[in-house]
């Protein structure tokens, strides 16, 4: 008999919340109750996502008032936390939020996040599936961090991560969100590029902690040039650290690690970022230049990257095929 | 039961073929026998379309000998009718053909094209859907053949295209194919706009033969001016022409045309291209001003315009609900 | 001898203001005295327009109090006017407004625009160049207007313009200024296509006005549909209109026209909107396709479309070759 | 009295050519004699470069008999030799290859590079203006060549570079030139990102050779992750080392090391690409974190990467003012 899951968004009118309704509407095992919003509310979800034009009639509320199975949260940074904290929601209801209110850092020294009675755990599924199987609460990873640990955690997990990791990555526009700003503006970012919290973005406090959960000793610095590039949806990541492993054993590892997780998928061919865009994959490839072992990440930031890897979050959670309702046809131009 | 389709195409290796690939291997219904490509075969697909690395092994084959239900002609113009006078294909399969080589234009007198014992149905289902259902062949129109008829249909319906009609419309760079040209040329056609083939565009043809078809006489002139934008995907069109339709009467005109169809829809908000992008949906919009009924059309070249259309097509052909495997998330950004 | 202009700007913190700064820091007859700003006053101009670091130490200022022989105003629309009403400027400093605020149009029954004391001339060189020269007050056409203008100019003067005209013209990011909005946004509008004003863009209504200048009897509605593209900078139009002359005809009398104007060139080869980005010029293109002969006018938006044609105004109310300081390197690409 | 230099171009149809047009015929102390080209002579020159329409009526010429002062060879990478090789150029006449044929490289022991009776200077100012003055063949550094080295000069001028270099660039489409590949072709390349030549890029040779130049001794590493951009314009270059330095005395350091150099700039707030678009600029940016010295440089790959380098190396070879020609309105946009 088929499961539905009865499901609500918290935050429905932003970059985040668009991709979790487009999912949501899509995915086979659930019905959506209701989108919240607190600046949308009362007006049809495809005014804001005309995309959306056809696929539903829904409103966004302006409360959360309807009992839910899952409750998304994409009320930003910051947000979640005090929506917690506001609104009564039920201990039954698990939560999957993709804010970094939840996420661990490099102080953690539990496996789990505790907020109030919720424990949070952290959802990379290519991380440790079985725990999010059995988690009521699941702070989804941001992207960036996605994309750097999916380069790093077969090296983690056979403590090779051993030398500097050398990180370069750039992201696409949505990974700013939708707010105006400088540096969204078509006039400036078309044609442009920019670098942003060089060696400090927040994300890699994440990373951190996640490899020292698989490696727990000598673990080396990450340094890290975000680059915003002119182009809306993906982010393109490239590390590179000393390794003994050839070509062939590094490449043995990660099909290895990787071997059960549908999405994450090593290449052997010089990729392009298209190649995930508008799909929930992450695509890493290997190359060994002296002694240095390169890998390259690419992942959809909105997908992977944020509402994609939350739906994968759901499905195990509520003990589905991982793949439900992601099986998605790429964007490819 | 559910339905199984034995599907094959023929040059597997172009952006339509790609886009048929990434459908065909996604829908319920179908299996997927053979993907020939004369200048790739041998290799895996995934080697030439890398986004669909991880969804199949499949690799390109050199000939068609396999006996299968449907047969998607991705050929180009010219190499379809050539395909088939040199290719022995089974009287049962199936043909559903991409190119212009077998579509009506002006000249054509019948409701069919004859093509030695075939005759091909214009695979428009929004104009003839009952034809198609009982089509063995199909003819599927050019892409901004279908924004543009899409546009106009409701007024010929109603014996009310009586007046010059003035077009414009903007193409996306996969609309010229994978060929390498000038105009294609990255370092030209970012931030670039120009025109070709103004006033002459060879799809008017097949669009002044699907008008006539539901509006016997007194069809006025065309004017269309193609724009080649800065983009991959999409088309954007624009036409108007004096009309003594109110707004209203015509909303209602084109809202009950399309009533039965679920890839037709329209709106009442100013919409913008990239709701179609990586969809199979058509959204028109409606403005008058003074005498003036202005009709927007937007599509998505490849799928409504090519690769999602033949699929529609198949599902009609099959007895299946037309939006079998169409249901895509749209890529939003 | 050399002539020097003292020179000053107001409103030197938007995309106009920066153009105009650009252009006047290099014009070698100018000696820019201040560049007025209230949002950014004090600090230094490259700040704001970063590419402009190494070429001045000037700080915007607060106020206009220094003595100019030419102002610039840049404050936008409305803002122009009140700029005037509120601050003394000197009988003897001819002004040079970038906004429509003094700007003719269809209701104008006078050949200028009278505001207090002051009268200004519409500053189309192409169109009247005498009356610039002797002219105090300049009022700098709007971009669409240029770019309209200049592809129906010399059928105006013949009386040649004696049928309905249609135009398509689609205009880049920085047509809309600096201020950020939902359809400036970089996620939103990078690989999309709108239309905005359709049928009611206010620059019909000088561009009537112009036409009614040269041609006065019997003109024909233009009808008109602006979009909005992927790019920043540039406007591509298309004009058509029935008419008897042949193309070699139209050819001859477009380049008689525009004989003594250095800007202004008829290409013969179809063109594309780079060839003129970055540049002051106007490229026209004529087609004559059965009876309807198709004009394509290119221009960049803040240089021939706003700044470079107020310095060429400049220019000629000074006495200096008209093309001084705007010999421009094309970007090209 | 002004000096007129007769210049030559061979290799005129292509990108590098074509800027060096677009240079040269605005420069007010060049006479350009012919424009050299094999696949296109006899054509006008702006036929292949548009933007040149009303700026030259030359004709592409099939030969290089018309003596002259100085020659451009923008013939390619092994073209260059082999024109030489095959024509005869009067040894008055002083040239200026573009192509890598006689740039030196980490072989290189000599200060110059000798072929047959002609001796090349690397031509980067920053690096060895004197040489440059007396030169009479000139080897025209490469693009991510020049941003790269003018990264790291001041530092090894004071035998600071003493710490592996950790190198990500992006590059824009016309850097790889205007021949169609499967990475040039729009539909490829808008919204995408790849890497290339991962730490082999052949311009880490002679930036290798340059850094011995001035510190002869303990140099380290340099790791290099080329990077393709979708956009067509420009380079944007991070280096990372540890260093000792404070950000203060770092930031004295190059301001000292580019006091006299007009076109090499540091600046005090994040820059972004298009700063440095269509100028003949580098921008150079120090961050200090922790013991990580960032170092962000930016050039117009075809201007201070190219064309523009080439005529600064023209200008000082001839005594005159390094900028003559090369104050350049930024594009900005």
């Amino acid at each position: 008999m088929a499961v539905t899951i009865k499901a609500g968004i918290v935050g429905g009118a932003g970059y985040a919340g668009g991709e979790l309704l487009r999912l949501l509407l899509l995915h086979p095992n659930v019905e959506l109750l209701f989108v919240q919003s607190r600046s949308q509310a009362g007006k049809p979800v495809y005014a804001v996502h005309p995309d959306l034009l056809g696929e539903t009639e829904m409103l966004f509320s302006a409360d959360v008032a309807i009992p839910v199975d899952v409750l998304f949260l994409c009320a930003g940074h910051g947000e979640a936390a005090k929506f917690l904290a506001e609104n009564e929601i039920s201990a039954e209801t698990k939560i999957i939020d993709l804010s970094q209110d939840f996420r661990w850092n490099e102080h953690t020294t539990s496996d789990v996040v505790e907020a109030g009675d919720r424990s949070f755990v952290y959802g990379l599924p290519e991380l440790q599936r079985e725990q999010i199987q059995q988690a009521q609460h699941i702070a989804n990873p941001g992207c960036f961090a996605t994309g750097i640990q999916l380069a790093l955690l077969p090296l983690a997990k056979q403590n090779l991560l051993n030398a500097e990791v050398h990180v370069s990555g750039i992201t696409g526009s949505t990974g700013a969100g939708q707010s105006l700003s400088a540096t969204s503006h078509f006039s400036w970012r078309t044609e442009n590029v920019s670098t942003y919290k060089v060696m400090e973005h927040q994300h890699l406090r994440e990373i951190k902690r996640s490899l020292l959960y698989l490696q727990a000793e000598g673990q080396p610095d990450i340094h890290f040039i975000p680059y915003r590039g002119p182009f809306a949806r993906g982010i393109f990541i490239t590390a590179y650290l000393q390794s003994d492993l050839s070509l062939e054993e590094a490449q043995a590892l990660y099909k290895d690690y990787y071997k059960g997780h549908p999405f994450t998928l090593v290449t052997d061919q010089n990729p392009d970022l298209k190649q995930v865009v508008n799909t929930n994959k992450c695509v890493l490839y290997l190359q060994k230049h002296g002694n240095m072992l390169v890998i390259t990440s690419l992942i959809d930031n909105l997908l992977k990257g944020a509402a994609g890897q939350a739906v994968q979050n759901m499905n195990l959670v509520f003990g589905l095929d991982e793949t439900t309702g992601l099986k998605l046809k790429a964007a490819a131009f």
